[in-house]
């Protein structure tokens, strides 16, 4: 039998960016109907299609035994009063676990599970936020000027499912009030 | 169905450590048989039971749907003119992959499987390893006065197993030759 290689790949620890791949880049067109405030978004789209997150496919086999990793980097800013985001997703094997690793900035992760449990929890350098099977994720980043950058690792057969979060949305949003980060429900919800 | 919680920790970017998490430690007196020279394995042992390294179990379920995740500290230094490394191992489930990113130091992970090929790649902040299914692996750290600081994630039921290792060891190791880490045949191989 002969065994797959061993590999090594590269990621700036400070911009999170890889010098020995394309990174999957999501720009605010992207990102259609994902904010609360349509207006806000249609303004700002007219301005430009920022780049908004960016992470890594390193394409490991599709396999339980395999595990999928690479590093995600939300940029800062807000569409309206709401900080910038992934589009988050429940993973298709929808009980499969993902661990990340923050190592820029400061964000939270957005949880929830198709049953209605939220929970949110905070990145700041050095925080590890594992996201247990049956979780939805979403990173936000909050931090007026820093990317957020983490690492990540999930089963390499996990899958994306975004489609159930791009109809549906998230239960809870992240928005600015009085300069902070709070959370509210999300007034369009559709579950 | 109730969702397992989602949790948060943390492990210094600088030293590895976490503030959340007792870590499993290494001694010197732990490594009888590792290291190639055992007249200055036992002349060192018998200055003191210096720590070598120390990672961390997080204790998420054995379960394929889950990753194991955590820091891995090797600490500066050598026994005779081999540098400080871990034990190694194969995985229990022996087809499980690994990753490892290097968040500080200089090291090198030494692999093999058990059909005899033999790998090793180079540890510098910002780097990731992925080691594939059935490639036994040790972290090697040859940095002069620098801990070796990886973040590490596995599925959750690979398993360690530490036992051919300690019986065959690995077929190269990793020593000083006119001052520069130098790849050798393992003259006590066992295999
Ligand atoms: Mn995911
Ligand atoms: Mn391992």
């Amino acid at each position: 039998m002969t065994a797959i290689f061993p590999s090594l790949h590269e990621f700036n620890l400070n911009n999170g960016l890889s010098s020995t791949r394309e990174p999957i880049r999501r720009t605010l067109s992207k990102m259609k109907g994902m904010f609360h405030d349509q207006a806000a978004f249609e303004a700002q789209l007219s301005k430009g299609d920022a780049l908004l997150y960016e992470f890594y496919d390193m394409g490991v086999p599709d396999s339980e035994k395999d595990v999928a990793y690479g590093t995600s980097i939300t940029y800062p800013g807000k569409v309206g009063d709401e900080y910038h985001m992934t589009k988050g997703h429940f993973h298709t094997v929808i009980d499969t676990a993902e661990v990340y690793y923050c190592l820029r900035g400061h964000g939270y992760m957005m949880m929830e599970t198709p049953e209605g449990e939220t929970q949110w929890l905070e990145f700041l350098p050095g925080k590890a936020v594992y996201v247990p099977g049956r979780w939805a994720h979403r990173s936000i980043n909050v931090h007026p000027t820093e990317p957020l950058v983490t690492f990540f690792a999930f089963p390499g057969n996990a899958g994306h499912d975004y489609g159930t979060i791009e109809s549906k949305g998230f239960r809870k949003l992240m928005v600015e009030r009085d300069g902070k980060p709070t959370v509210i429900d999300n007034p369009r919800w559709n579950g």
